[in-house]
């Protein structure tokens, strides 16, 4: 299996129209809200969501085409590995973003904290289970001195030619 | 937008070398250790990632074959809706687990806490931020009075037809 197919189940609206200006990460949106239109034959699929305060989207970075395999991170001026970062291009141009559910009406998901251009292409949603998917004693490397500065950073120019 | 194709970027080395018996999450395989193979050609995207010490796959659940919209999970005995839930079988069977990186040696990654099985196509590997990844103030619906059930809990027949 070298090639898999998958599936657009939905798409991701937000106020992000282009590159220039979208956070770089959720937590840098400032709670910036959007909106889930899940295709309505997976409306099915969303029952129980609604208790869960924290979602995981996957979804295809449309716009990003190509990549390197050294890039210059957003929170640094040295050229790191590809796969230490979250840089959008990438072998795969898979995005992955943990957002706040706000509520759903029928097949939309009203959702905070967004990260995504508008127009993003989703491939599935999860739910957030801290035992699954929150860890302690971590060791972050390169990005460890970093936070500070994301702090102040929330776009930069990853997404431009 | 309606079909993305992926490429495998490598493969993923487990004990699980059949569906009965792989855990459900890396929490419950109780420090399982595996190996990844990154494609050669990859292997300078990963240079600084051994500074983390948490990593989160992408990969493709290859053995999962269909999926329904309501499912009953491993911890419950009640069918919820699949986006609630982390059953593999889903419209795209793409899985989502954050590992402890052990250590590197040139294209194989040496990674704990596996709960995929032996010969996972691998598409994306992501350094584990907190700042992005770990969230607080969380409520966890039909899984909140089942963390205790899933200690004990390891494997289920989610795989199996």
């Amino acid at each position: 299996m070298k090639e898999m197919i998958l599936k657009q189940i939905g798409i991701i609206h937000t106020p992000f129209k282009e590159p220039k200006g979208t956070p770089i990460q959720p937590g840098k949106s400032n709670g910036t809200e959007g909106t889930i239109e899940l295709n309505s034959e997976y409306v099915d699929g969303l029952k129980d969501l609604d208790g869960f305060s924290h979602i995981t989207l996957i979804y295809y970075l449309h716009l990003s085409k190509g990549f390197e395999l050294k890039v210059v991170p957003f929170l640094d001026n040295v050229k790191r590995g590809l796969f230490a970062t979250r840089a959008p291009k990438r072998p795969n141009p898979v995005g992955l973003s943990t957002v706040e559910l706000l509520r759903i009406e029928n097949n939309i998901l009203h959702i905070k904290n967004v990260d995504m251009l508008d127009g993003t292409p989703l491939l599935d949603i999860k739910p957030y289970v801290p035992e699954f998917d929150s860890h302690t004693q971590i060791r972050t490397g390169w990005l460890k001195d970093k936070s500070g500065k994301s702090e102040k950073t929330k776009a930069d120019g990853r997404f431009d030619d």
